[in-house]
């Protein structure tokens, strides 16, 4: 087998056999198949793409290039959850506790951000003392002893996806739905849980802007999933505006806290228990999605959710105090208003550019080795559809580099578009992708 | 600019402007752009086109990428002549002397043979003493006292065609018209001639297999050649077969003396005075095709070709003595028939298989590396529609490694059909390409 004649085959349109794709993963993993090689394999892919069954190939390919972590000694069906990532998206912190307050052991590994979205580690670590690097045998054992734990991805889990990834980055073959399928389901694959729920954003803030891309991404993904033997679904959610108010790290923390202590309504909230329903159905702790709605609720309004992110906070090290006194997270020497300078209704926020004033304040990172201000960020003080008067806070920047704030509030501002028109709200959710087929819903018919 | 976003235009299907091509080229060539975005960008070049101007705006860029040959101190429209490549297709070293014995210069850079197909320059190292690595000023001062020298491309000139042809090779995208096009005309264009005919091979034994394709090829290299300034044509011509019956370096230069002595008739000889009636016509020494044929004919007729032959090895330091005496030539050590085992007609020869016997003999490389066996080769004895009978000789081969007879006889067989049915001949020229357009000519209104 030569990897020349693999390239020629897909560039001519054929689809690629199990065995080529393992050859070709194989032999880029170790170095035998060089790097001009893969990339000339990635564009022809882009150019002719992949059928079904060559995209479970290559994920499979891809999730036993490297370690894969096993789970097996926790009883029960571990559920993992996967958000393709949007601003304000906090809601693994929410999700996570409810569903392990139910029962459900949840033993996730987590990315860090890079660009305009914060990763959920990054979240996690502006919380004193909290560790992300535990090892596999304490990750275990925490899961075991109180049903969750959230731990950065270890290094040898997929090597493929890391090197792959970096390729795409720089050759134009980033945005093509069976890599990108590949590159998120090898790492759930890899990371052992037995059900996998995954939030498929669309909109201006979601890697996916287009809806119908979405239901694609979700399609490949779920059947990548069914025939890897996991049990899989999707749902498909609005990220044409930040879910929820707060968009930086502990500024994200304190929201979910509050959602967890039940003093915050809204979006975050409902796509949370939403999330942590389907979670608790995939995992089969409830006979339906009704029932796990209110299983989720009552573990929320019980504080039985709270409680078990203070237990997961002190069993990685962190202080659980913070769950009360949110002055011993860090917090921004600045915090100014960003103000309205005309009036009508918010008719729409492009949720890309409130994540770069995000990133400018100094919450996210441009390049992998960025530092991040984990007390930076903004609080949005207005949604789509709000009314606005001339002065009217928009939203608040946190920020620690004064010299930032011109630039980032400009950023704001050419994000969030005042017109005299009420504007017609886009539904919440707007589908779900299961082995049984795709789902749409419009406003009239939202599950939650 | 940023390689990244050119290859993605061209994934999207964008045509590339005259800036981010030199940006691309003058980028991979001097080490900023790295073999995994040229790939990439090369199969995205592959899978979604390039239209006509840019196919000459990357042909200029390669031809700028190094040195160019300035031939202006020689007077008179100087012209060259480039094949695409076939298998016993000796006609450079029957077209040059007959074009430089009236009166046009040809100062020709050529190739060395990889594959099947031997290089002309392998063809004349097989002369005793005969130097292709000549200065550039003794290159010059060749064609300014005589009116022809042949030499080895030099290494400076168009690095970004060497470059790039060693990507294409590993990464499936060799076979693409624009890229082949540009490939060609770049050298072309950079070795300095005013007029160019091109013969573009079609057929088993040419790199386009396609009659179509090798119009479509013919087409997109005479559009470049006109936009670049340059005088060019093309003509395609037959490959189905080998063109004359030698193939090997010492035995073509023997066949090709014996067509300069008018003692060998046949397709050789006529597509040799056909590109040669067609490089005068193209620089303007004549006024018709008829009135080139003329010329040319009367050339071989009277000697005047072979005696240009002469004065070009003994320029370029070789032993004129060979064109009297063949036993001058290397010879091999054993020369072997194969012997027909049926009785019919020569139904069809895959002139592709006689190159691959003949690289078995010895006379090609399969690698640049490889030395070439100047004797080895073969002479076939049949062309398609000859009739033949059990035990005539097919063809006797030329061979100094025994061990390799058994191989090499079988690849031979297998190129050879015999059938009870006389088959239909085709045309030896399909057509040819100006700057007014495409000719087709079908077997009645052959030019030649």
């Amino acid at each position: 087998m030569r990897a020349v004649d693999i390239i020629s085959k897909k560039r001519h349109g054929e689809a690629l056999s199990r065995e080529e794709i393992n050859f070709f993963i194989e032999g880029f993993v170790n170095g035998s198949i060089p790097d001009y090689q893969a990339s000339a394999l990635l564009m022809a892919v882009c150019c002719n793409g992949m059928d079904s069954w060559e995209t479970v190939d290559l994920t499979l390919a891809m999730a036993n290039s490297g370690d894969k972590v096993d789970l097996s000694r926790i009883s029960g069906i571990k559920v993992d959850k996967h958000s393709t990532g949007g601003v304000g998206d906090t809601t693994t912190l929410i999700t996570a506790p409810l569903v392990a307050a139910c029962g459900v052991p949840v033993a996730k590994m987590s990315g860090r951000g890079l660009g305009h979205t914060g990763g959920t580690l990054d979240k996690l670590e502006s919380i004193p003392g909290f560790k992300t690097d535990l090892s596999m045998e304490e990750f275990i054992n925490a899961v075991e002893s109180i049903g969750l734990a959230v731990i950065g991805q270890s290094k040898d889990l997929v090597p493929a996806d890391k090197l792959l990834y970096e390729l795409r980055d720089v050759t134009g073959t980033v945005d093509n739905i069976p890599l990108i399928a590949s590159s998120i389901m090898s790492k759930k694959i890899a990371s052992g849980s037995d059900a996998i729920v995954l939030d498929v954003k669309a909109g201006s803030g979601a890697f996916m802007r287009s809806v119908n891309d979405s239901f694609l991404l979700a399609d490949a993904m779920v059947k990548i999933g069914v025939r890897a033997g996991r049990d899989v679904m999707a749902v498909i959610t609005d990220m044409d505006q930040p879910l929820g108010m707060a968009v930086g790290n502990a500024l994200e923390v304190k929201e979910a806290v509050e959602v967890l202590k039940n003093k915050r309504q809204g979006p975050l909230k409902h796509i949370s228990i939403y999330l942590a329903a389907n979670m608790l159905l995939t995992a089969k702790a409830c006979s339906s999605l009704d029932e796990g709605l209110i299983m989720t609720s009552e573990a929320l309004e019980s504080g039985r959710g709270l409680n078990k992110l203070g237990e997961m906070i002190q069993r990685q090290g962190g202080d659980r105090d913070v769950l009360d006194d949110f002055s011993l997270l860090p917090g921004a020497e600045h915090i100014i208003p960003v103000k309205a300078d005309a009036e009508g209704y918010i008719s729409s926020i492009d949720a890309e550019k409130i994540g770069l004033c995000s990133l400018l304040t100094g919450a996210g990172r441009s390049k992998k080795e960025d530092d991040i201000d984990h007390a930076a960020g903004l609080i949005m003080h207005k949604r789509v559809g709000d009314p606005v008067h001339e002065g009217d806070i928009l939203a608040e920047l946190h920020i620690n580099k004064l010299d930032m704030f011109e630039e980032a509030s400009q950023m704001l501002r050419s994000g969030i578009h005042i017109r005299s028109a009420r504007p017609k709200l886009k539904p919440l959710v707007m589908g779900m992708v299961t082995k049984h087929g795709i789902k749409r819903f419009d406003s009239e018919e939202q599950p939650i």
